[in-house]
């Protein structure tokens, strides 16, 4: 058990280093494989940085990236859960609430608390931080399925309607403009699959 | 080719996919694979959220962030330059420039030059953030090697000494706090070996 400060610090670091080995149903754009949390997390504070004006309220940049860093980290514990292939919401909100008590359970001082409330504001998606950051977490793979001919939206026999009803709301909520060009793109990807 | 601003900032974020196709010499913790340079920055960025309090000067931890989110980016063009098979530095110099202006480049606006300047100002390693961010960025590899009983040093038959020189001023410039727990692994590691 390490016991300083610091040691504990670097055991949870070492700990999370496991979230490189969740595989997520996306893809990477070039098709090779599926993408990890870890990368996937990275480019998501990326998009963040990038399309921070979008954000429908005034949303703190810092504390977006923040957010999509550690929002999948619960992920070490409970893997992803798939948007396409859902169980029980009850019963995956109350897994990942387990797996977050552990994991940053092991940060020590005030530093632990504070970071399972930042996990939790991204889960319960309120605070305009949350909203825009859960909005970032939908247009990732919507791009990725766009731009790889289907994905997991092929994958997955998914619907226009579904996809409509999966992402919309979520981004439409958090950053209203890029809704309005993820929605352009989805519909031209299911139109062309009628040609 | 994208028009609309939106549209040239997704491009550049679709350009940096590639990123999780950069391969590293470091293996992950569990040595199943190596790490690829889109997850290392995710863990970089990791790194600095939770040792911030280790920064040698005042560090700005957003800033801090999203330098280490970015610092890989050029190895789309370059690839990894790993740290014991070291190439012509000002070689490498010159081909990282050329990449990052044109992968920087391709972001509209005031955005693109903002982020060549954060990135040149990680390369250069003269700030307080750019000296903490240099300090992490041997940290987690450093930390990698002593949990996996050597890592790239055992492949590269690198010794102590050079272990010391090629980690030791860029931690301790940044980070001296981290050094010092830095220092004692190492040298606990390669007295083991002598055992």
């Amino acid at each position: 058990m390490p016991t300083s400060r610091l040691d504990q610090q670097l055991a949870f670091l070492c700990e999370i280093d496991q979230l490189k080995n969740v595989i997520r149903q996306s893809p990477l754009l070039d098709g090779r494989r599926k993408e990890n949390s870890a990368e996937h997390s990275w480019h998501l504070a990326m998009y963040a940085l990038l399309l921070k004006d979008y954000a429908d309220e005034q949303a703190d940049l810092s504390r977006v990236i923040q957010m999509l860093l550690i929002h999948d980290i619960v992920e070490v514990d409970v893997g992803d859960m798939p948007i396409h292939q859902m169980p029980s919401a009850t019963l995956q909100a109350a897994q990942e609430e387990l797996a977050a008590k552990r994991l940053f359970g092991m940060i020590p001082g005030a530093q632990g608390p504070e970071l399972l409330a930042l996990w939790r504001e991204f889960e319960q998606g309120i605070s305009a931080d949350a909203k825009f950051a859960k909005a970032l977490d939908r247009v990732q793979p919507l791009l990725i399925n766009v731009r790889t001919g289907g994905g997991t939206w092929t994958e997955n026999n998914v619907t226009l309607e579904q996809v409509l009803e999966r992402y919309g709301p979520t981004i439409q909520r958090g950053a209203p403009a890029l809704w309005e060009r993820c929605e352009q793109w989805v519909r031209q990807h299911f139109a062309a699959l009628e040609c």
